[in-house]
């Protein structure tokens, strides 16, 4: 398993300092014997709201500093406690009159080592208020319940209050409010690798761990991989066993534990989506890492069940960019736009034209055979299939195409042209045509017409004339056409004849073929085009 | 390799409609057939900024969708480009009379299927400019150029503009002139993972890829694998020779290909900020997961060469949640606040408190092989250590102690109690004495004092009465304390005494253990406490 490291003992600091080239935010300068980051416009006018535990949980807890969130985080090592000093001097640096509160999440190593850097701060006559979060509900209400990544919620409203300036009671009585109403779990389909070394799966491939924490720790409960909406079923249904007032208004909160795609956690909030209990859920927050487990493939969903005063505060604004809200609802449609008919416009009569288009698309389909086997010698053998394909979808509309208006005409070849499945000529001819037809609308002038077509495919084709395609036969053609339709077509000739000297091309299929391979057999494209031309100037 | 999915086939609809859950986006209602997210707030008086792709890039595109960036997003299948009509249909939806923008990343399959749609849409009339970006720098500059990340500054640069009201010629002019200054490259440790099939890797674990695309075709180079700040020394050094104006000011992309934990993402931008080039970067974007390719354990950085008119409207608000810009700045430090010392206070005489803490500390050490002993049936044979050592720490300060005044001393003693690195009832300890100085400090009562730390205790360490803890004589020992020492004592040996009978408990190591083994023995930490009381009301 390779890992974006330096060295392993490095790695939360180097870390950090990558989060902090944010100028928002700033470290105590004893970093890195003590990791704490603070809020560089903090003013101490207002009560400080503190939280942190180990790293491995990024971007949890530095990555939640900011105005109207955390004032402070103090960062241990991985998955580990930071020390009661880190603690005490996060306290010390950020809080001031309006006192703080420390926001610690349930684990036995984080209450001792907040707790007693609280007590510290106390006995310096400090106004220190803590609050022990506890919203994994894996493990059922009799026990201690760790904290995970409803956390974040505590932080949220707390750290807004404490904003507007509400007293420490005050962002205390919140703070509890919230750890009250919280609950979460996690899924996971395999554990973290561990930075720097070999990794090894506790679970076999048709097991997923339900109920994690976030240090690696096995889940409650190990139970069958299945199909992602089955899995959430059992995490929703879990959930649900958990709530004090299931049918309340609800927040939620969909983290990544590390390792899941983007495009996954879309799925997975959209399996949600299908639960029961979607319909009671009005805000999402997420989905993205928030408190993540190093590279854990899982991901945790956590509530907050709402009320008018939690659901103010929790819209407010936030400056950390990890904290994302916004609304959740059932998908919404608008209206498609109705795309026009292959045939759009009336058919209308001009036996010249007809007669000239009936020509070039017998001649499409005559040439197949022929085409093909010039094809085979060059690339996929199929270059005359698909002229032919074309000529033929021409002659089986004949009768439906505005023959005698030339820009609608135009037009309508191209929108033929588009039902051509096979690969990217049928879309270039589709350009070609449509570009063209929407060019002599302008003004009518076919030649011109015709060559800002080319110019189309050119631009969105990628080919030049050079590169050993029927643009080598269009572009000297199309040039010529207002001299004479004799000379456009010993233009196309010319061109297609050149295509036999070009061995070495950087553009298409071409450029992977070796140049004896080409030598002398010119671009079936071109050859094509040529007899189109030529057919035409013999008319 | 297990993912979050239902059906293959439906991954991309499923995480599109998990993402629209966001009520400011909708969806076409010819979804899925036709896969177009829009906004829902757009009235087509401004231009629209269209954009797409293959899936599997998520949260691009439809992610991008929002107020100052795309009016409308395309989403094809995994790495496949959408069809013809889906791009129309999106131009169609959105496009009113100031017309739109077509942002097409340069891939053949987009270039034709975007590029045959715009001349639809133009034929029917439609205002529509396209624009084709190719920013990766990796194959040099003779080449085609792919479009990576990158292409998401034109999004947001010429969304802005769209969203102030610019004319389609200024947008487009803006959007080109952007085009024109990013320039991006890639590296990853390992490719994506298929979703639903098995993975085998095509780099060894010594290598890694240089210069990638996005859609799980190798790099242009395998080099070694090494430190994260080796390999973006490589990446940084690739992306400055190709850099038109290498001593401009940048804004820097920094996009998680899908699969790299968020503590490696923090690392990897703190080895960017090494490089010399970090200097020339004023802005941040990320870094997070924009442009991924599923699940790609790799990284890209995209640069924006600026001006005074991007800069301005880089700047500026983006409603996408997935677009997250700050500042770039060298970490900034704060003064730490200066600890207090372990003796913080000068040193005061009292001869009778000093021969009591003098002979309790004593006891503690004397006892300590005999505690151990005890422990070693029921733990792990250190808890007489423990003791012992808080009693020397206590006997070799005893000079330093502030002896006359009680607050300070219960205050100086958990002082150094915190010093003990033993485990957790140092902290516990350490606890004990500082919340009773705090208390003390208020009321000089030291039976409360007492009973206020040992409330602290019970808080943060989680134990109660009966969980076989030295809580079990502390707590009506201190209960009795205001009637006397010697009813004190009578309480602690009464409470060490009844942790014999606890044979079952929910808290800490005792729970690990069969009721045989417990039967019949005191918790060693009671057992100390009672000591202790014993000795004190003797005196």
């Amino acid at each position: 398993m390779k890992f974006f490291i330096n060295e392993v003992d490095q790695i939360v600091n180097e870390s950090i300092d990558g989060l902090l080239t944010n100028p928002r935010l700033a470290k105590l300068d004893s970093f890195p014997q003590v990791r704490v980051v603070v809020r560089k416009d903090w003013d101490k006018s207002k009560v400080a709201v503190i939280s942190g535990g180990g790293s491995g949980h990024e971007p949890a807890h530095a990555g939640f500093v900011g105005k109207g969130m955390l004032t402070a985080a103090i960062c241990g090592d991985i998955f580990a406690s930071p020390s009661v000093d880190a603690v005490l001097s996060a306290i010390l640096a950020v809080t001031g009159p309006a006192g703080c509160l420390l926001v610690i999440k349930n684990y036995t190593g984080d209450r001792l080592n907040f707790g007693l850097a609280a007590e510290q701060a106390r006995a310096l006559g400090y106004n220190v208020e803590t609050l022990i979060v506890g919203d994994d509900i894996a493990l059922g209400k009799e026990v201690h319940r760790r904290g995970l990544a409803g956390t974040l919620f505590v932080h949220k409203i707390a750290g807004q209050l404490a904003e507007e300036g509400g007293s420490l009671a005050e962002v205390s009585r919140v703070a509890h409010t919230v750890a009250g109403q919280i609950a979460s779990i996690g899924l996971s389909l395999s554990e973290y690798r561990q930075l720097g070394q070999a990794f090894h799966s506790r679970l076999r491939d048709d097991q997923v761990e339900l109920g994690l924490g976030i240090h690696g720790e096995p889940g409650i409960d190990i139970i069958p991989y299945d199909k992602a909406d089955k899995l959430m079923e059992i995490v929703v249904k879990k959930l649900l066993e958990s709530l004090a007032v299931p049918d309340s208004r609800y927040a939620l909160l969909f983290n990544n534990m590390g390792g899941v795609s983007p495009v996954e956690m879309g799925l997975l909030v959209n399996s949600f989506r299908k639960s029961t209990f979607a319909a009671q859920v009005d805000y999402l927050i997420g989905p993205s890492p928030m408190m993540s487990s190093i590279n854990m493939n899982g991901f945790s969903i956590s509530v907050l069940q709402l009320s008018d005063e939690l659901e103010r505060l929790l819209l407010s604004y936030a400056e950390p960019s990890a904290w994302q809200l916004h609304r959740f609802k059932t998908p919404i449609t608008v209206e498609s736009p109705v795309l026009p008919p292959t045939i759009q416009y009336p058919a209308s009569a001009n036996a010249t034209v007809r007669a000239l288009i009936q020509g070039i698309a017998s001649l499409l389909v005559s040439i197949e055979t022929e085409i093909n086997m010039l094809d085979a010698k060059v690339g996929d053998g199929d270059a005359g299939s698909t002229f032919a394909l074309a000529g033929k979808l021409i002659l089986s509309h004949l009768d439906q195409l505005p023959l005698n208006e030339t820009d609608k005409l135009l037009t309508t070849i191209g929108r033929l042209m588009a039902r051509q499945a096979g690969g990217s000529s049928g879309v270039l001819l589709s350009i070609l045509f449509t570009a063209a037809g929407s060019a002599y609308a302008e003004e009518a002038d076919l030649g011109k017409a015709l060559s800002a077509g080319l110019q189309s495919v050119k631009h969105f084709g990628g080919a030049k004339v050079g590169d050993r395609t029927m643009i080598d036969a269009l572009e000297p053609a199309f040039a010529a056409l207002d001299t004479s339709l004799a000379q456009a077509a010993l233009q196309a000739r010319e061109g297609a004849e050149s295509t036999r000297r070009i061995l070495n091309t950087k553009f298409g299929r071409s450029s992977y073929l070796a140049e004896n391979t080409l030598r002398d057999i010119p671009d079936p494209g071109a050859e094509v085009i040529a007899r189109v031309f030529e057919y035409v100037a013999a008319q």
